[in-house]
C-alpha cells in the first residue's frame, strides 16, 4: 500500500463513536446528520423509480431533467446558471474528488481554509498535492475569523486551488460577500481555482450585515422565503475558474441517499463526464428521482427545514454559553455548535471521556486538524431540541464533577 | 484543468449511441448490460428499506450483515474469506478507483492486459501513474491469447500493479488457473500487486478444459448448480498483495444500483474505509439491502441467468460466425461476442455507419484500446433472443451492400 494511504489519518469521529458501541443510552450528536428521516414525499418518489424499472446504467452526468431542475434551483438563488454548467454526482464528497481529479496532481499546491471537514484536506493528499493550510482564528467571543489579507498573501501563481467551506464545517464561520469578491480578484489575478465547498449555504440564519448576501434580489427569488449565505456563484462568471460544490444531505434530509451536483465553469462538463464514468458511472436513476422530487418543493421545504433548524440552534447555544467557562459563540450557518469546554485541550480524550461519564456523543475538534485541538463540535440537527437541552444537562453534570 | 484529464479518451461508445440520437429504431447492444430490469424480489427490499427510513449514513465498510453475506457467497466459490477482508463499494468502478488509489501514485507503474474496458486504464493515469498495455492477440479462429511468459517479462520489480480482467471486457479471454498460478508466482517475486477485475466471474460458459477452476469443489459448493471463472482467490492466500474487484452489477441485472465489494488482503480493510469515506462515504443502506436480498437467493437465481445468458450466446454466436467473412470465437465468458467483419477496419466508423445504414447498435473495438481497432462488440444479454436474430439479419443485410 502507498505510505501516504497508510498515513491518512482515520476519522477521529468513528473513533469516539466506536468508544459507545453497544451502549443505547448515549445521546449521539457527533455525525454532521439530522435525526430526521427523509421526507415521505422524496422518498415516494425513489420507490415509485424502482417499481416502474429504472434500475439500468444513466448518463454520465445525470438524467438532463435534474440537470435543468438544479440549474432553476441555483438560479433562483444566484444568477442564472445553465444546466450545461451542472453534473450530477454520487455524494457531494464525490463531487469535491472530482473537483480535485480534475485540477490537482503529484506536486500542485492547494491552500485550504482550516479547520474543516477532513475529507477536503485528504482528497488532494491523495493525488499527491500538497495542502498549506490556512486556519482561521478563534476571537475570545468564540467567533472564528479570517485574515483575508493573510490568506491572499498564502495564494500565490504558484497556488493550483483555493479550497474553502463556507457556512464551514465545524465553525460555523461563513465569508462575506466582500471577502468573497477579495479573494476571487486575487484568484485572478494568480490563476488559481477556487473549489467552494458551499453545501449549507441554505443552512444559514445570518441577519442582514456581515453575512449578508451580494444580490438579495437572488437571495429571496424563486426558491420562496428562504435565504442562502454568500456564494461566489453571485460575483463569478462563467468563465471563472471556479467549481462550486453541492449536495442533497444537508438541505434535503438526504444524508444517505449519496447525491451532490457540481456546478462547473462553461465548457468544463465533458471532462467532468469522463471522471465521473472513471469514478462512479453515474448516481441510480430511483436516486436522481428522489433529488427530483426533493426539488421540486424546495420552496416550501427548505425554509421550513431551516427554521426549525434555527430553533435548534437557538435552544442549544443559549444553554451552552451559558455554562460555567464555556467559550462558544453563536454559528450564522452550518448544523453545528463548535465551543470549547475546560479540560477538552486534549478534544478526542475529553470526547471519549464525556461518551463513558455523561453518555454524551460529540466530535472531538482535532478530527478537523491541529487548528480544532481543544475544541467540540455539537451537530444540533434533530427532530426534538429536547434532546438538546438533556445533552446540556449532561454535559452541565460532567463538568461539575 | 490538468491536461491529462482533458487528454483522457471520451467513450467511444457513447458517441456511436449519441448517433443514434432521437430514434426508436435502433436495436442497441452497445451497453454492457441486460435490457431487463433488477428482479423484483431485490427491488422490493429496496422498497422496505426506504420505507422503514434507512436514510441515514452508514459505515464506510459496508453493512457488517452484507459485508457477512458477501463473504458467505465468496467462500461458496472459493476458499474461505473472512469479512474483515470485504469492503462494500458504491459500484465496481468505484471500488477499482479505491484500489488504484490504494496502490500507485504519481510516476507508479501499472502493467494492464489489454484490450479491456477503459475505465481500468484511465484510472491509473488520472492518479499520474504510467500505464504499459500488454496486448492479448487475436488468433485467426476469432479467440484471443495471452502471452504469458512475455506478460512476466513485461512485470518487473519497478511494476507496482498488474492489473487483469478476466473473464475479459471485450474479448471473453478468460484466465486459466495454470496462468494464475504462474501469474502469482512471478508478481511474489517481483513484489508486484495484482488488481484483478473479476465481476465477470459466474458469466462464465466454460466447459472442463482450459477454462476450468482449480478448485472444482469450491466452483459448486454452497451456491448452489452455478460454476465461476478461475480466481485468483482459489490460490492466493490473506497475505498476498491482491485485490479483487467485484460487482452486483452482471450476476444480478443491478447496474443501476452502483453497488460492488473489493476483497482485500488481512489487515487492509481499515485502510480502504478511509479511501471509501474520502471518495463516497458510504453505499446507500437501501442500496445494500439490495444487495443483500440478491446474495440470499444467489444459489437459484444465478445459475438460471447464467443458463439465459447461455441461450443469448448460444443463439448469436453461430449466427454471426456463418456470415461470411467473420471473424469471431464463441467467448468462454462474459456477456459479449468480440468480432471483426470485411469493412470494420475503423471500428468507430464502421458503428457509426452501422447505426445508420442498419439500424444496429454495436460497440466499436477501439473503445478498448487500440488493441481493438477493428473488432466490433456485440453484448447479447437479452430477455428476448430474438432481438439478437434480428440484430444479425440487420448485420447480414448490411454486410451484402
Amino acid at each position: 500500500m502507498r505510505t501516504l494511504i497508510d498515513e491518512l489519518p482515520a476519522s477521529k469521529i468513528r473513533e469516539v463513536a466506536n468508544a459507545a458501541m453497544g451502549r443505547s443510552d448515549v445521546l449521539a450528536f457527533w455525525f454532521g446528520e439530522s435525526d430526521e428521516p427523509t421526507p415521505q414525499f422524496i422518498r415516494d418518489a425513489a420507490v415509485r423509480s424502482i417499481g416502474e424499472g429504472e434500475t439500468f446504467y444513466s448518463h454520465n452526468l445525470g438524467l438532463a431533467e435534474l440537470r435543468d431542475a438544479i440549474a432553476r434551483y441555483v438560479g433562483s438563488l444566484h444568477p442564472a446558471v445553465g444546466s450545461d454548467r451542472i453534473a450530477v454526482t454520487s455524494s457531494g464528497v464525490s463531487a469535491l474528488m472530482l473537483a480535485m481529479q480534475a485540477l490537482v496532481g503529484a506536486g500542485d499546491e492547494v491552500v485550504a481554509v482550516v479547520p474543516v471537514w477532513p475529507n477536503l484536506t485528504a482528497q488532494p493528499v491523495i493525488l499527491g498535492a500538497h495542502v498549506t493550510r490556512f486556519p482561521l482564528r478563534p476571537s475570545a467571543d468564540g467567533a472564528w475569523r479570517l485574515d483575508v489579507e493573510g490568506l491572499k498573501r498564502a495564494v500565490t501563481d504558484r497556488t493550483r486551488v483555493l479550497l474553502v467551506n463556507s457556512p464551514n464545517n465545524p465553525t460555523g464561520w461563513t465569508l462575506t460577500c466582500a471577502e468573497q469578491e477579495s479573494l476571487l480578484a486575487h484568484c485572478r489575478s494568480t490563476g488559481t481555482w477556487i473549489v467552494a465547498d458551499e453545501v449549507y449555504e441554505r443552512i444559514f440564519f445570518g441577519a442582514a450585515g456581515e453575512g449578508a448576501a451580494c444580490a438579495p434580489s437572488f437571495a429571496f427569488g424563486e426558491a420562496g422565503a428562504g435565504s442562502a449565505a454568500p456564494s461566489f456563484l453571485d460575483i463569478a462568471g462563467a468563465g471563472d475558474r471556479l467549481i462550486v460544490v453541492h449536495s442533497f444531505s444537508k438541505s434535503f434530509l438526504m444524508t444517505g441517499w449519496r447525491l451532490g451536483w457540481l456546478v462547473l465553469p462553461a465548457g468544463m462538463a465533458p471532462a467532468l463526464a469522463k471522471l465521473i464514468e472513471f469514478n462512479t458511472s453515474c448516481a441510480p436513476v430511483f436516486v436522481q428521482r428522489a433529488g427530483l422530487a426533493a426539488l421540486a418543493q424546495a420552496a416550501t421545504f427548505v425554509p421550513g427545514l431551516v427554521e426549525r433548524l434555527k430553533g435548534c440552534r437557538d435552544t442549544l447555544l443559549p444553554r451552552l454559553a451559558a455554562l460555567p467557562g464555556v467559550q462558544v459563540a453563536t454559528p450564522p450557518g452550518g448544523l453545528y455548535a463548535f465551543f470549547r469546554v475546560p479540560g477538552s485541550d486534549d478534544s478526542l480524550a475529553f470526547a471519549k471521556r464525556l461518551v463513558e461519564g455523561a453518555g454524551l456523543g460529540l466530535a472531538p475538534g482535532a478530527a478537523f486538524g491541529p487548528e480544532g485541538e481543544g475544541w467540540l463540535r455539537w451537530c444540533f440537527a434533530s427532530h426534538d431540541p429536547r434532546r438538546l437541552v438533556e445533552g446540556v444537562d449532561r454535559l452541565a453534570a460532567f463538568l461539575a464533577l
